[in-house]
């Protein structure tokens, strides 16, 4: 703790890394590529399991586990699928250690070396396994729609890796429906980026483009891919969330057919959808500052710290009553949805060999929403101090609020700070949202000052790679957020139906 | 729906298999050992995750999550532990896939092979890599202790598997927590013990025996392993929990030593302890019938079914309005701890091409604790029929039920049955227990009738090998529920402190 944290202006990346680690959400572990993900992280990833759990469910989808293991010869089933995982799968050779004969320890037994048509890879997405397995599940209309989620880790053996943002193994969701109907998928593709779109501004207080990625961008055996995508505070994109409809591509490589009401038989329509924890580096991205992490309240694993102020052991005494007091009523406050129906968390601060001063530092940096401030003068008047964690200094503070009306004044704090919080990136990215119709002022806005770039776009590959390797830029989406109205490409000249939005992005 | 189930008596092993199939909770998968877990299934674990958690957090752990990846090295490092689990790892060596020079398929690319200290096991567990990294976290006795819990999959390469029993990859929760003194870390063993039989007897209303295994039976790299052993209606026994001592056996193979407040260096003591998806076989083979699953109500993901009936369709719209609204009055009870917090859910079986009878089947099937039936006469009389799936024909059935009341008198049947669930299981199970005195009677009770035999053993791992070897049964533990008095050994009339459980076990 207390370390200092680099500020954004002078490192963003070097930053980012700061808050990740003194807020202590997470660390890069032995395994190459691979995070630790720590408790105060992983408190993070259960508020947002939690609420869009809910979510999934409320739109009927259930839950259910597949295998860890594909066997390699279903990935090679779905061409587009492959080409795209191959490269970066983890493969399983082996199932069991020997001794090595020189007794310098162990070695894949060669014994039980896997045949070609037995080699597993983990998983770096489930739609294989698990259309193998709807093949079995799937003979009538009637057994349609199926609405799976599933909550998982997978692995895909990236080459340079970041926090969060990309790791070898990271954890998520991937919902894995099946429909009678095309219309029904692109419906429930549709249904489940909004569910995305919705998580990500109502609760990560992060706000959203939507819209369909190009044709170059899309998910390996997608028709089409759906996204999200956010602006962090670097002016780059953070594709946050993907809903893909992957018409019967999967149906057709593992033979899933039905009956359809007028007894003929069709395959079954695909989506799949899936948000992971580099939801955590956008949210880090999005609201923290140079202080340390900031966290909107929904999803804040603890909205208040008390940290009692005193010096003499008779001021202790009627100070940590008065803390322990407050929890209680706090902790007591009637279930409220907007909070998960979970109750609200409040940490009483009561360690002894720590000054408030360093306290207050550390719930800074960890991004408590509300520090309650609680000494010998504020209990005499029955009265605390409140200072949230979005404001700047003295800002921040509310002297003298009662302790009756403590309770009832912090959840109003926490509902307008969420809200406050998604104004103020709201606010950022539209000021960062550019029109632009020349390709050598795109070239040069794209480096200064950085950011959403409505331009015109021929429709091609080709033009898509030539900017890519020109600029670093690519086509985020087709977005659902502006009037389409037709131009001419930026770099071609060709028609174009409407703009859409480069950026550079992680 | 509608298969017959293999009756207990006729074939055991096959009504469970019948019954995990036909309420659908699980399924093999293509992948060797490994289970789809079903919705019913998972809804079951998502449950069993929500209360255990809770235990968890109330006697002060957070959880996190570390790498499913662990260096070969890392497991070389406590030899007990790399003894106990090198039969039954899987080896990743690979990490990409290349297309074969015949066009055939796909191969790992040699190019990609992973160097001898690059090599990958898939977590059977993760001590090594958590003490690894608790290494970097514990410098001062400040630092401890650590409580930590993870919920993860891991992979034991199993041969034979039964679903959810033993099966090759499983889910489970695994604490991993480091001490300042033996003295701390024997009691969170005992704490954590002691939440399990909390958690095994008040929620899955399964009687458990505690206490420590024999050293024969323990865990790869622990001091003493002490378990919760429960009794399947089968009269063979389930190891359903285990909590390890580790003592300073991982913190010596991996340097984890700390400055204690007398300023000298020593090593961290551990403990860790798990359940798994075992739990959901134990579970379903405590307490099923030849109808089907039987499910403790605090961990039924439905709670009640209401079957409308009707003919006409003027019947239809009334019934259909009484079970939507007794449906919204369920749901709308207060929030009850007993509950984990959670709305009782309530499913209303408006499908129109099923008959009542085979709504009725199909609920008895999957255990749902209350069916409600409501038909025209019933809502003429603003009543309903409640039927409890533990009773059998008219015993289970409450005629007349007010509406109005229904809600209320349904929190009590629920709360009944779970009691009475853990009553009936426990007369079933205390029945079994016998003791024993000469080997001769032994191996013919073993047999016939079964069950769990106490008697006086020599505490030699040569006695307890003969024993297995000759009749099948182990030593399940050293119970904590029965007055130990001193004897000579069944086998070797050696002394013996106490008698011992030995049993079948699964």
């Amino acid at each position: 703790m207390a370390e200092k944290i680099t500020k954004r202006g002078d490192d963003y990346s070097k930053w980012y890394l700061d808050i990740v680690n003194q807020a202590g959400l997470a660390e890069n572990s032995a395994v190459r590529g691979c995070m630790v993900i720590k408790p105060h992280g992983y408190a993070i990833w259960e508020k947002m399991q939690r609420a869009l759990d809910r979510m999934f469910k409320d739109t009927g989808h259930v839950n259910a586990y597949f295998p860890l293991f594909i066997p390699k010869s279903y990935l090679e089933k779905e061409a587009e699928h492959v080409e795209g995982f191959a490269k970066e799968c983890a493969v399983v050779t082996h199932h069991r250690l020997v001794a090595k004969s020189d007794g310098t320890g162990l070695m894949p037994d060669p014994a039980s070396k896997l045949g070609d048509e037995e080699m597993l890879v983990i998983r770096p997405t489930s739609e294989t396994i698990i259309w193998n397995t709807y093949k079995d599940w799937i003979q009538s209309y009637r057994d349609l729609p199926i609405l799976i989620n599933q909550w998982a880790n997978v692995v895909r053996w990236e080459m340079r890796t970041r926090l969060f943002l990309r790791t070898a193994e990271f954890l998520w969701q991937e919902g894995h429906t099946a429909h009678a109907t095309a219309k029904e998928a692109e419906e429930e593709a549709h249904r489940m980026l909004e569910v995305y779109r919705t998580f990500a501004e109502e609760w990560m207080a992060m706000p959203v483009l939507t819209g369909p990625k190009s044709d170059g961008q899309k998910f390996p055996g997608a028709i089409y891919t759906l996204c999200i995508e956010a602006m962090m505070q670097d002016r780059k994109a953070l594709q946050a969330g993907t809903s893909h409809f992957l018409g019967q591509n999967f149906a057709k490589a593992f033979g899933v057919q039905f009956t359809n009401p007028q007894s003929q038989l069709e395959y079954a329509w695909a989506t799949s959808w899936g948000v992971s924890t580099r939801l955590i580096g956008g949210l880090i991205m999005t609201h923290s500052d140079d202080q340390g992490l900031v966290l909107p309240p929904r999803l804040a694993p603890i909205h208040v710290a008390i940290v009692p102020i005193y010096r003499k052991p008779e001021e202790k005494a009627a100070v940590l009553e008065a803390a322990q007091k407050l929890a209680a009523n706090l902790r007591g406050l009637p279930a409220d949805p907007w909070f998960s129906y979970d109750p609200i968390q409040v940490k009483v601060d009561d360690r002894d060999q720590y000054q408030p001063g360093f306290k207050f530092t550390e719930w800074e940096v960890k991004g408590v929403p509300i520090r309650v401030e609680l000494g010998p003068k504020d209990i005499a008047q029955n009265a605390c101090v409140l200072a949230r964690r979005d404001l700047p200094g003295k800002e921040a503070k509310e002297m003298g609020v009662p302790l009756d009306k403590a309770p009832e004044r912090i959840v109003t704090l926490l509902k307008e700070m969420q809200q406050k919080l998604f104004e103020k990136a709201k606010a950022w990215r539209d000021a960062s949202i550019h029109e632009v119709d020349s390709y050598d002022d795109f070239k040069k806005k794209i480096e200064e000052p950085g950011g959403f770039f409505l331009a015109h776009w021929d429709g091609t590959q080709a033009t898509e790679d030539k900017i890519a390797a020109e600029t670093k830029a690519t086509i985020r989406c087709i977005p659902n957020q502006f009037e389409k109205k037709p131009g001419k490409c930026m770099v071609t000249g060709e028609p174009s139906p409407g703009r859409v939005v480069f950026a550079k992005a992680y």
